[in-house]
């Protein structure tokens, strides 16, 4: 190995670790910082990000990267992690990246405020300029190329918008029919009463241990949004609590175990190198989904959490573990994403890649938005939108600049549909373990197939290298298609 | 204003931040970092240290303080602050700073399992390392003057061995004195029985606030040492509870809101500037203890604590508020610095002080250590060292270098004496509005007259300006012998 490659890493390795302080940071703001810190840490973080800023285009970078050589796989997978990093930090002219992280921060309040007022008006001139920014940016980055695939790679390097797009379209139709028959039918019975919201958190620590979380290099706590974070030896997770929905509870906790569960299963000779961390937010995503939904809300593993419910809160009015698979499973007409169930889900984002798309290659005007919305989601879901933050108001994603985010959701979706498949193969008697609270076999496959590896393949290989077929669509349809069909006898 | 100083103030500005995150670290690794996380915080936190350490010592910062001209008492400040920190990072060669942190770093577990076996021997080969190391350093930032005075301004700028030899010189003979008089007299009731540990830190935060600790720019959190953390708008303390020791939770509380109200009152202006820190480790010192002892533990607030002690914790046994106050104060035999009372703290530190002045002028050997410290013990406190653990390896503080840091322990209380006799002066009812609970005179008092300068003045002058005269070890002694005759009736 070249002496340029080592100090490269070297170098890297000190990146790596502060990008991790970025991250226990971000974490304390959304647990344990005092209120009054706000804007002092807003400097903090600022001082840090131009750091890391500052290391990430470090002219010694690209010379250390024209000098190395690489020998192995990993080598290979660290230059190009590094190269990219180093591409994009470039490409950026600084005045552009300063002004982009002024606008949205300031951005996600005009954003909030326009929401609480259900007033899209108020909020389009801010989001029209911070999507000029992120167009602006996204050509700087695509060299005459797609503006929106070069925003895409921020989050899922190697896929392309006409890729997503292929794929989303053969979604939506079996989607929307799915969608229409099963909302046509009879429903399971809903939730009743409260429920203890310390018995919930105790059930949630309890359920994040059967899926395999390390509370020895992590921890659960309480915060407005669930989210992971972190790296390596230090990946938190937070959850919530709703006296009436303890679903909300033990599902956002089972979703960021899939998370935090990728992150600390990443081979520890990763750690701290550009392969220690998930390598896409699309991966990302699929383990949060496949732990979440195909293992979480699997019929097998919810006759487990059945009892495990009655023995936290006591009798809670449905008796039948098979009549709980369906409440679990319920679908309901709803207006926010955060809040779809499996069936829906995926509507709501395609509905923002297909806007997104066309608001970035200039086809659709941001004083359109709101209409554009709202005929869609009609077609889509078969029911009007009653307010915009029901609507085009609901999420934060485009007041900071998250253009080319949402596709990660859904693409997160199909490959955990394709791990599924794969899995379920792999281990024969999988329903048996999961009836009996038993994940192991499950979690196993997935860290041995494709957690450990870290960053060390591109999303689409480390998947393919997974199931032994090229990641698509059909298995996700053909889950959901049986899943709900059998639920809701259609 | 010069442009230069201008260029040099943004500068240091990100360099606080970084600072700032670097305290948040620490916090965090004593509450809530999971356990599993400690190697790689390790790394993380070297990250950190390594970019603070370039950016002090980074050549333009020397080109910015050659070329900035002060025109006023704060910008002057501000130079002096930069230009100690500059200097500071300039001298120590980079190897010899890698080779400290690193030897200390592996010192601190040595001397934990040394203790633990109570076998000083185990320990003495990588003290006299880790002192050799701190000689060298202490010559390289002398420049051929004294090592110990070079060491003692990383803690107490402008103070040299000398004047503390004369200062402690002078309190010595008379803190004996009173020691042998207070251990031969009778003895206040000590507590019994146990004390409900929510309770206590209900009741202790109940007295944060009454001291005018700020909770919404800080919190209150159990660790297994007290510590305050933090400048300006995120300051946070820690406290432990002890069932058997409510005091223990409650002056902990006490001492630690006395370094955080320091932190929190210094002028906002200074946020996030060489002046928006307290200025040095005896001023903070001075504000723990006028807050714990001369405020804290005076027969006033006593009377005011004893009936919220009745209401937290119901009747406890004694009754009486004097008798109450003289359990508080109670004087008791003792190995532990830590654990001492107001008569026998400063005895400790004197100890270590004189000790450790011979051990840097190269008069005594660390393998003499042990029985040097264990005469030394028996001559000033009147009973002998039983074991290692409770004599010369008590401290963690030598272990990771910390040689010049024990002084700032007693100059704190020499400068707590000297502003607790001008703030009775200037506010002749405290006594009655202490005991109503009520302490915002007095900590207004610290507040206006020291607090809210920050760094702006050298550390004796800001205690001079605030007490009308310069700071000396008599009114510390008035105090110790008045309070403490009285209560011993000696």
């Amino acid at each position: 190995m070249s002496t340029a490659y080592d100090a490269l890493m070297a170098f890297q390795r000190e990146t790596e670790a502060l990008g991790q302080i970025a991250g226990r940071l971000g974490w304390d703001q959304e647990t344990t910082m005092p209120r009054g810190a706000a804007a002092q840490r807003g400097e903090e973080m600022g001082a840090l990000e131009s750091v890391l800023h500052a290391r990430r285009k470090d002219p010694r970078v690209g010379e250390w990267l024209a000098a190395s050589d690489a020998t192995d796989d990993e080598a290979k997978a660290n230059l190009r992690h590094i190269q990219r990093s180093f591409d994009r930090a470039s490409k950026v002219p600084d005045d552009l990246a300063a002004e982009i992280a002024r606008t949205t921060s300031l951005a996600q309040g005009i954003w909030a405020e326009a929401r609480a007022k259900d007033d899209f008006a108020a909020f389009a001139p801010t989001l029209k300029r911070v999507l000029d920014l992120r167009r602006e940016e996204g050509a700087a980055l695509a060299d005459g190329g797609d503006a929106h695939d070069a925003l895409l790679q921020d989050y899922e390097p190697g896929t392309t918008a006409a890729e997503l797009e292929t794929m989303f379209g053969a979604l939506r139709p079996r989607l929307v029919a799915l969608r229409d028959k099963v909302l046509g039918a009879p429903a399971p019975a809903g939730l009743e009463g409260t429920f203890d919201e310390t018995a919930q958190m105790k059930l949630s620590r309890q359920i994040a241990k059967v899926f395999g979380y390390d509370m020895s290099r992590g921890r659960v706590d309480k915060a407005v949004h669930p989210f992971s974070s972190g790296s390596g030896n230090d990946v938190r997770i937070t959850t919530r609590t709703n006296p009436v929905d303890p679903f909300n509870c033990i599902y956002s906790t089972i979703h960021e175990v899939g998370h935090a569960a990728y992150e600390q299963n990443i081979d520890q000779a990763y750690l701290l190198t550009p392969l220690g961390r998930g390598v896409s937010m699309g991966v990302h995503e699929s383990q949060s989904r496949i732990y979440e939904n195909q293992l979480g809300r699997s019929r097998a593993f919810t006759t487990w959490l059945h009892g495990q419910m009655v023995e936290a809160f006591g009798d809670f009015g449905i008796a039948d573990p098979d009549a709980f698979y369906g409440t679990v499973n319920r679908v309901h007409k709803g207006f926010i994403r955060t809040e779809a169930d499996e069936v829906q889900y995926n509507l709501h984002v395609l509905l923002r890649f297909d806007l997104e798309r066309q608001l970035i290659n200039g086809s659709l005007d941001v004083s359109d938005l709101e209409e554009a919305w709202n005929t869609r989601f009609e077609a889509d879901f078969g029911y009007p939108v009653d307010r915009a933050s029901h609507g085009v108001l609901q999420d934060v994603h485009w007041s900071v600049g998250l253009f080319g985010y949402f596709a990660t959701y859904t693409l997160g979706n199909v490959y955990a549909g394709c791990l599924h498949e794969a899995l379920t193969a792999a281990i024969p008697d999988i329903d048996a373990q999961l009836a009996a609270g038993d994940t192991s076999a499950a979690t196993g496959w997935l860290r041995d197939n494709l957690q450990r590896h870290g960053g060390l393949y591109e999303p689409r290989e480390v998947i393919e290298r997974a199931c032994g077929f090229a990641p698509n669509e059909g298995p996700l349809l053909a889950y959901l298609e049986k899943k709900f069909g059998e639920i809701y006898g259609v």
